[in-house]
């Protein structure tokens, strides 16, 4: 007997695809890692979530050990939209879900508005788990390219208007990260914004907008889709992952009541108490103005630094975007195959994720590689292009 | 615009039913929880679990609190495989995958398994949210009765043989709680166990154990339906939500790699890393053995005072089942609504779920009761089902 003679056909489909997490490539200790997409660790406030958790179970025992109950985990709906007021979006508590990260977001709402021939659009390139998420469910993509001022609307609209014509389905939906996008770091500019929400309602689709990033504007942030947005078709997803920390698992959805209860209606994992109870309880002691300003300030200094160490010691051919926030710097090095250059760079002591795991047609990646900015300090950040110079050197 | 003309079908198919958590009633304050299917305060180890929290982020810092890496979180896979040794299976990390509860796992390998078309199998009654989960897959069930001794393989057998004959599909697994089940807390014989495995030899079909109680026997637990089974047929899924704290939402599913590896694909909100290191540096601590014991001791008593209370306070025609561990007591009323007793009940300060919940067809279930041992203490145990009695003398 074979297990999966018995796999749903969804299944099989999915299965088609590389496994989940396959661009995660396996590091060696001592590598400066410009690969990964998380907080340095002085930002993480671990003596703070130490003291969260002690006064949490010292002051409410077994409560957020239990499926229901902890008056802290309630707390957190408030903190979420306080920090969606600094968004722009006011919303009620029926019009937000808490979830386990902006990933178990992305995956409700792929399954509520996702069937097998659904048409989904892109940003090319995108988060790398939002794509295997979506894969999940359909292999009907619409890819749209990126440019210095983020998604080229210009192009989504040729996309669409030909596929209208056509008789081609329309996308049920745009996911796109349009501030300080992973892995480009671009920002879509204020009239692409408006060009996008037109374009939404022209042709009739919802957009999901990833604002993961969008308090870790280095001087400010630009006004969310969803504050722009008359006619509710953004689906709103935010995460504390990058301006607290990922391991509590803590983001959330927000949309009109109707979405969110389908969305609930598919959350079976119950409610996360103690991680929901542990970081209300962190930030009610936190002042999160400072906090935000701490890390934009930081980030941005790593970003300086690395931004510099391009300019100093990469070859002429290289190109970069240079980020207004967020974690990520997209680096173009044109004739060179960065997956093979991969296993190099690490023998040589620093890592960098390929572009291809950003997107659905692994080719068109090629030549580039994103960089984060977030993880290694100032000077692991200088020391690790460096090298990355070095090895793209000896490839010339 | 409407946000409904976006839902996939199978979303439209799944709203139909009751909204998830429909059965979780009100229960004013004051009332004795009889309902609560979740262990009593004084088990649950909240100050051990501060007390790891503490030296987690002490000795640890912001590993815990990142995505990868916490050392912690690794060591929690062998603290899983030994709790299923003790219930007869061993396993290899390959063929097991952590899971955000039992119910994660349940969600999981319902993605994997079930097609819109796909027949599955339940017991009737059986734990509502399993009832919820499949229901937003699939509306087609097989239910097969409970007595004493579990479930009526013996009618299973006919129901099968009557679809093969008929030409009717035969359903792809039967979803099962064998051991102590929720809510009748009845137990599989030997007998039925090894019948039941036959049966889904000869008719083609998975069996998806649910053992969350298993551990819980008041003097012994049976062997698992895993631990048996030759053919590769069982899929085992496994909580410390009973046996530990269930806010901490740790789950788990076994079964052979290839499973595991599909149910991985599927498995998108990332690792829980700070809620998996606590529970591990929790139980690095911990005498499991001695817990356990703790544990059964415990609820034994409680089961045996909740038992002689139905002696002393019930009326005649009321009958239950005897459990031999678990969390449960299943209580036929006849003749009675529990639905429309629960309001009365709950004026005069106590709580139970209605049958009806634990049943694909709601009018299977009104003559019965779920009560719930596990939470309340002995004292309120007592009082809880003498106001019941109370209750229920006033309708005769």
């Amino acid at each position: 007997m074979k297990v999966e003679s018995f796999f749903s056909n969804h299944t099989k489909l999915a299965l088609k695809n590389e496994p989940p997490g396959s661009w995660i490539a396996d590091v060696p200790d001592h590598c400066i890692r410009l690969n990964s997409g998380y907080p340095e660790s002085s930002l993480v406030p671990s003596a703070e979530v130490k003291e969260a958790a002690v006064y949490l179970l010292e002051s409410e025992q077994d409560l957020p050990l239990q499926y229901l109950g902890s008056p802290s985990k309630d707390r957190l709906k408030r903190h979420i939209q306080a920090r969606m007021e600094k968004r722009g979006i006011i919303v009620s508590e029926e019009e937000l879900l808490i979830t386990a990260g902006a990933c178990q977001a992305i995956d409700l709402i792929a399954q509520v508005l996702v069937d097998k021939d659904t048409v989904v659009a892109v940003e090319a390139p995108t988060y790398m788990e939002a794509i295997e998420i979506f894969q999940n469910y359909t292999d009907r993509f619409i890819t749209v390219p990126i440019d210095e001022e983020g998604l080229r609307t210009d192009l989504f609209e040729q996309i669409l208007a030909d596929r209208k014509s056509n008789g081609q389905p329309l996308p049920r939906f745009l996911y796109c990260i349009p501030t300080f996008q992973n892995p480009t770091g671009t920002t879509l500019t204020p009239k692409r914004r408006q060009h996008l929400l037109e374009l939404a309602e022209s042709y009739n689709f919802l957009i999901v907008e990833d604002d993961a990033y969008g308090e870790l504007g280095f001087v400010n942030s630009p006004q969310t889709l969803k504050s722009m947005d008359q006619a509710n078709r953004v689906i709103y997803v935010g995460s504390l992952s990058k301006i607290v920390a990922p391991g509590l698992r803590i983001g959330w959805v927000s949309g009109v009541k109707e979405l969110i209860e389908a969305l609930f209606w598919f959350k079976k994992d119950l409610e996360h108490s103690y991680a929901e109870a542990t970081m209300a309880t962190y930030l009610n002691k936190l002042n999160f103005e400072e906090h935000i300003i701490k890390l934009k300030e930081s980030y941005q200094k790593k970003c300086d630094r690395l931004l510099a160490a391009l300019e100093t010691y990469m070859p002429e051919s290289v190109s970069w975007f240079v980020p207004k926030g967020g974690y990520f710097v997209w680096v173009k090095v044109p004739g060179i195959d960065t997956g093979q250059l991969l296993s190099q760079a690490l023998s040589k002591g620093v890592a960098f994720v390929p572009g291809q795991y950003f997107f659905l047609d692994k080719e068109e990646g090629k030549e580039y590689l994103r960089l984060s900015f977030s993880y290694a300090d100032e000077r692991e950040i200088v020391k690790g292009i460096q090298i990355l110079g070095k090895v793209l050197e000896g490839k010339n």
